[in-house]
């Protein structure tokens, strides 16, 4: 433990991690992520390159009018041209400009990228660091200088790279970030490289880790920098960024703070971590990785019979730290592995006096082997499983029943274009029945319109339930538009959020099947408050 | 480089990989792995536990009869029971009649597991593990003893850990795998502890290690072994396994022989890295993550403005290995961060004669922007993205134009379950118009069969073509239902895959969009063709 000293992070999820496939924000979404980070705590937000384009140039005037609280924002740009002045460089004018009071600049460490790249010399490019660093602390700027390259020009000529990495703290940039660009080297030439440029710069600068994760080292090489005495780790918090991804800063934070003592984030700030990632991957629009490490569904999630029975007697026997210290959850997966007793757990959350001999409990298990075979999947279904087990354990009446449905899709080219999609609805509730019909946006739309209209006669309170989300996922691929359609609709009524599932080779009745459930899981629930 | 030596890797997809969440093999799937994983020469596959389940007995049966040609199938097992005999424990004699010639048999070395897990105690703990070793051997097997729980065992009781590791060796053991199943170690400690007990083993037999991730660095705790003189290495191709999942196993394979020197596969395999991964999660209909080290879909791909100009001029500037050596590909992505160059390349690979200062270069690039702000996304839809191109670039003539369509979905419970969908679809090709209808399992099949049938009068080439793959996305996943739909289409024709998109409100209109573009992109490499 090297307990106590502190560790400066840095977020670059809106510059670098903007650089991601598949990962682009709106100037709205850009504020809404510096929200998440700053609630997060996070002491540096880089927020983007404000000579580069324009949509940034507008972020960084909102937030200069609007501050985060704790968080502060950080301007990146690139280092003069070859050949030119700092003061007629436009990107250098942008960067003074930005309302920041701390920047970022990155500049070049390696000859190769040197000569081939830049297509310059290292006198020039030395001249380049030295004199855009200096510019920018005249202009009163806190500058943290980028070596990119470092690890890779450290490899080639390591006189080179700590020239250069040298010249940016003697210009006054209070810290020097060693970048391993390219995610191609081991933690033990990081801690090498690292422990060298610390010697070299005598304290006169703090030095700073950058990672990417190309060899899947990005995590080890951050804290085998951060153990060899740089104080300053750059990378995003959810990991995104060009190629493999930046450094996962959450995995970085929790393995730092968590497990080996260092000072990151307000201790009392770390059960943020989980939502702040899912809600920056929200923002996004990405789907994470289940297997994120702290803070990906399936972190806790036990499915082994042997993993579920351990952590039952004693949770460390299967976990390493505890889910809620990172503001997760653990979940016993129901499957075929699970076996019976994972499934008992999940029967009295539903009906907490069952005995554990019920036949009904063979029955669930019976019931859910079935369904899975036919390609449900109620490991995230919550609400579907739970209807599961009431209909299963307990005599259950249903609060409708369909009669039947018909939705008419319609595009017309000619003689205009046009869209066009209706559904009509037949179900019976308490002894009556009722037809109803309406628009909507697509099938699935039109059929919950048609439900809740055909259903709020009886049953009033429907109104205060909405859909969230829908994805539809093909189960078996090869078959393509005839294979199976597996749907999944989560559903709010303000106070809760319930998932519900549908199967079907027909996506219209598989939307169909996740509806019903999710109606008659918010119809049980109002009854048993009532 | 530690050139030559050479490390033994063992795939545990089915056994450990198969407690993913998300993942479960049918019989059929488990052969298939089994081809793959020997087709790219991993020594060893663990297939599973023969005594725990009937569907890995039958799968034992099979392999025996029809073994793999590079690799050899391993059965999985605890050592026996406390109290109890080998001769009289089913799960021992399941081992010894799976009819391999390598067994894996797991055993506790951390005191608080054998106390409170498995509620026994030490003494005992390590007869089970030599009686259980010493019986396999005498039953002619190769034994690799999996010491569960070995690091943190070894944090909590030095002695006692190494004693329970030793126990395998001195009774037969080949390899003692220690085993970081939680995830929760750094590498330092990892290798600390793998050099004690390599100490201890004084060669009798060899070490191995098995990582989990929760922490981030199962990568870099199995690669920290190997170099502190492990040479038995385990992990899942695909990085399954419970929780966080198991140590990459491509990725540790592309470290070690392409960074470090060792040997553990054929050279000439290496090229299999990518395709076989991929194949295994098709296998297992999981999505992997785009980032995943080496073999992700954007391992290779770049994004930003300056890396792409980089790579364009010295293709090492911003990748450490070449995506050919572990057999995948580089892309330049397209996207407002990407620029005009990027486009270029784009483009001249369909109009190769294209000038730099076209017009049309710079009216692609507008389109480009104005579909992504509606919500397209041509990252991932090639096929769409070559038909914008040809569209701008040159006159072109559309195949085919649609005048209306029309579907009707129809779900009936009384007096009879029935669902039935079907389409009208009323097109002109060449100033003659057809009118055609057909059913269908769900509405996008109804409406590709009734395409296909109206246009095959026009292009009997057509019927070569079918849909291999269909993906629903909502994009503003907050508006649900009513929110903006983005269809991705995969097609061949034997020859080809391709891929479109379609956006829309509406689902039937996005997937309409993404098959037009799909059946147009047919036509018009048929009309090259002839």
């Amino acid at each position: 433990m090297d307990e106590g000293r502190t560790i400066e992070l840095l977020d670059t999820t809106l510059r670098d991690g903007a650089q991601s496939e598949g990962v682009s924000f709106s100037l709205q979404d850009k504020i809404a992520v510096v929200e998440v980070l700053d609630r997060l705590g996070v002491p540096l937000i880089e927020a983007g390159n404000p000579g580069s384009n324009p949509k940034d140039e507008e972020l960084f005037r909102i937030v200069r009018d609007a501050p985060p609280k704790s968080s502060s924002i950080v301007a990146f740009g690139a280092t003069r041209r070859p050949d030119a002045t700092c003061d007629s460089d436009p990107q250098m004018s942008a960067l003074a400009d930005a309302g920041t009071s701390v920047v970022t600049l990155v500049g070049k460490a390696w000859g190769m990228h040197i000569r081939e790249i830049l297509r310059t010399t290292p006198d020039e490019n030395e001249r380049m660091i030295r004199e855009s660093v200096a510019w920018l602390v005249a202009h009163g700027k806190r500058v943290i200088f980028d070596a990119e390259h470092f690890f890779f020009g450290w490899k080639d000529d390591r006189a080179l790279a700590m020239r250069m990495a040298a010249a940016a703290a003697e210009a006054g940039a209070s810290v020097v970030c060693l970048c391993e660009t390219n995610g191609g080297a081991f933690p033990e030439e990081v801690a090498e490289a690292t422990r060298a440029m610390i010697d070299r710069l005598c304290g006169r600068c703090a030095v700073g880790i950058h990672a990417h994760d190309d060899s899947g080292l990005a995590v080890a090489n951050t804290i085998a920098a951060v153990r060899a005495g740089a104080t300053h780790v750059q990378g995003t918090l959810c990991g995104f960024g060009e190629r493999c991804g930046n450094a996962n800063l959450a995995t970085v934070l929790a393995n730092l703070q968590l497990k080996l003592g260092y000072a990151c984030i307000a201790p009392e700030r770390m059960s943020l971590l989980t939502p702040s990632v899912r809600h920056i991957a929200a923002i996004a629009n990405v789907v994470l990785p289940g297997g994120l490490p702290y803070v990906g569904r399936r972190a806790f999630a036990h499915k082994g019979g042997m993993h579920m029975d351990g952590v039952r007697k004693v949770a460390s026997s299967f976990e390493h730290v505890t889910p809620e210290s990172v503001g997760n959850t653990r979940r016993f997966l129901v499957s075929e592995q699970a076996g019976r007793s994972a499934v008992i757990d999940r029967i009295r959350a539903v009906v907490p006096e069952i005995d554990r001999d019920d036949p009904g409990v063979d029955e669930v298990v019976r019931r859910l082997k079935e369904r899975e075979k036919e390609g449900y999947q109620y490991e995230g279904a919550d609400g579907s499983f739970e209807l599961l087990i009431r209909k299963t354990i307990r005599p259950y009446k249903p609060f409708f029943a369909l009669e039947r449905l018909r939705i008419l899709g319609e595009i017309t080219v000619m003689p205009a274009h046009s869209v066009n999609t209706s559904a009509m609805i037949k179900v019976t509730a308490d002894g009556h029945t009722e037809i109803s019909a309406a628009e909507g946006e697509g099938p699935v739309n039109a059929l919950d319109n048609a439900l809740r209209k055909a259903l709020g006669h009886f049953y009033p309170r429907i109104r205060e339930m909405r859909l969230t989300d829908f994805k539809v996922r093909i189960i078996d691929a090869d078959a393509a538009t005839a294979a199976t359609v597996r749907v999944l609709i989560e559903s709010t009524d303000g106070h809760r959020i319930w998932t519900t599932v549908g199967v079907s080779y027909d996506i219209i009745e598989a939307s169909w099947l996740a509806l019903v459930d999710s109606v008659e899981n918010k119809l049980i629930h109002d009854s048993m408050e009532s």
